[in-house]
């Protein structure tokens, strides 16, 4: 081990204080029996596909953790922990910022880190990190993406396309000077997790799953995975007012927010008799939750504008790679 | 997501067979409560750190489950699931070749896919992998690297230094063509995790650990994460039939095998009166268990031929970076 990667493990310690962590000295974590069913979920972010080499790393470090629960609040888990893989690049600041980011949205979301690797890579790889969390199951059952019911409502949590619209002043390389603006570009490098609103919404739905390449690929995929087809009003669809202020309340606008990705909002299928229920539990809670679509007989995917037809886009999400 | 993505998971889906990978259509794995504690470990592998470009892709999938599992073994656990990382290469032959190896240790192992990400990464990003492992504790308690005693004799399981053998003959880019040589580019491609021992030693151990970056640095570890001194015996190191028959015994042969890394190995300390305890265990169970030195009070290692001192090399094992 390099001296680098020492100073690196050092730093990590601060963060990984749970007794379960083993102060990063062991092998391995040593989790205590987990008190009800397991969620568990693994995903990567690299350099140059899931963020610019330019964006903070702190940022980074809050898209790591940001990913990887939302699957959790797609599933209604408590996060328990996560362990990470970390390729420690050549500039040493960067890490230490990230790292800095990794402190505080561990502590924000009261996620343990349990453990993990890291490895110094060849100069010219790019970086990349992993993130495998764990959460407790719902006691309710976890929904599943494969559940929804024929005449099921669809359900999405608020705003969609914030993110899209931030990769999109970025790729635009537009001087960011607005705070509407800012606040675009955050949703895209600092997804928040609906981890509170996936364990209040568990119990009331047949399928739930998070907004990750776009409403509409997600709400299709839940489509596919339950045998059945779905119709999305595109006019139901909740903008933010700071997307409004920068993109204007189109059609166009509309059609690019529900085709792009990092949403990180939760998109549910709920029986047509738990509307209210549905209204009085986000009132109560104080989240915003809106009723886009249905799920119907049949297969595919359908658009409308009120009761007008709009014609699918060639592109329904974010496609990597 | 692009087709080879698609590809690649669809073919995935024939190794996650598991109900609790959701048929890899869901966010997250669902695993039902365990029946005790868990032991959880994450390691990545990168190209041109921990393998050679070429290196048979079967064999990188190998060491990938390979180097996690000796985590659970190092810490008496018996493997419930695994979560992979992985990055799609420009190649997609070396991509299938890789499922077919993952495919094959998975099965050797009992080791249930349960989910993960697949990234399609830049050309000019060196290919990873990374995987996190879930065990069951055993109900004996986990072993711990730091709960070595004073009086402890420290045990190997055998042999030591195949792997860094291996990884020379690599290097140095000789031509393979004897079993023995083989069979040490096997030991380093496709570490072999000591998961049985490790299950079967847990109850008699008082600290085990797996050696994955050289016999001395990792009693070193031992010795310091328990606040004692380590003592080893070198003439007592374990060397395979294949080494000696390649390298020859010599004081300089050992050095080489106990600084190397890649072993996946266990390395234990254990009450001086388990001895003949351990050694029935390993005659019982037909494993090779080798006593290699002793944990005294103080700090640091030293080394000895017989009775006589031996100079402690530079490097004590591997160091990444």
């Amino acid at each position: 081990m390099s001296g680098r990667e020492q100073a690196f493990i050092t730093a990590l310690r601060q963060i990984a204080g749970d007794p379960a962590a083993r102060n990063l000295s062991d092998d391995a974590a040593v989790l205590p029996r987990p008190s009800g069913d397991l969620v568990l979920s693994h995903d990567i972010i690299v350099e140059n596909v899931h963020y610019f080499p330019s964006d903070p790393p702190e940022t980074v470090a809050q898209k790591l953790v940001g990913v990887n629960l939302s699957d959790l609040a797609a599933k209604g888990a408590k996060p328990i922990g996560a362990l990470m893989g970390y390729s420690l690049g050549p500039d040493y600041k960067w890490d230490q910022a990230f790292l800095k980011g990794l402190e505080s949205v561990c502590h924000q979301y009261n996620l343990p880190l349990l453990g993990g690797d890291t490895v110094a890579v060849p100069r010219h790889t790019g970086h990349f990190s992993a993130m495998t969390v764990i959460g407790l199951a719902p006691s309710c059952g976890v929904p599943d993406r494969r559940a929804a019911k024929e005449g099921d409502e669809l359900w999405v949590t608020s705003p969609i396309g914030d993110a899209g619209f931030g990769l999109n002043l970025l790729k635009q390389k537009k001087n960011i000077n607005h705070s509407a603006q800012e606040k675009l570009v955050q949703a895209y490098r600092s997804p928040e997790p609906r981890l509170k609103e996936g364990i209040w919404l568990a119990p009331h739905v047949h399928a739930m799953a998070d907004i990750s390449d776009g409403l509409l690929i997600d709400a299709e995929r839940i489509a596919n995975a339950s045998g059945l087809a779905v119709r999305i009003r595109l006019d139901r669809v909740p903008l933010s007012s700071e997307a409004i202020s920068c993109f204007g309340d189109t059609k166009s606008t509309r059609l690019q927010a529900v085709t792009a990705g990092d949403d990180y909002q939760l998109i549910m299928a709920c029986a047509a008799n738990k509307r209210q229920e549905l209204l009085k539990l986000s009132k109560e809670k104080q989240f915003d939750l809106y009723r886009v679509g249905q799920l119907t007989a049949g297969s595919g995917l359908s658009l409308f504008y009120g009761a007008e037809p709009i014609k699918q886009p060639d592109r329904l999400g974010y496609l990597h790679g």
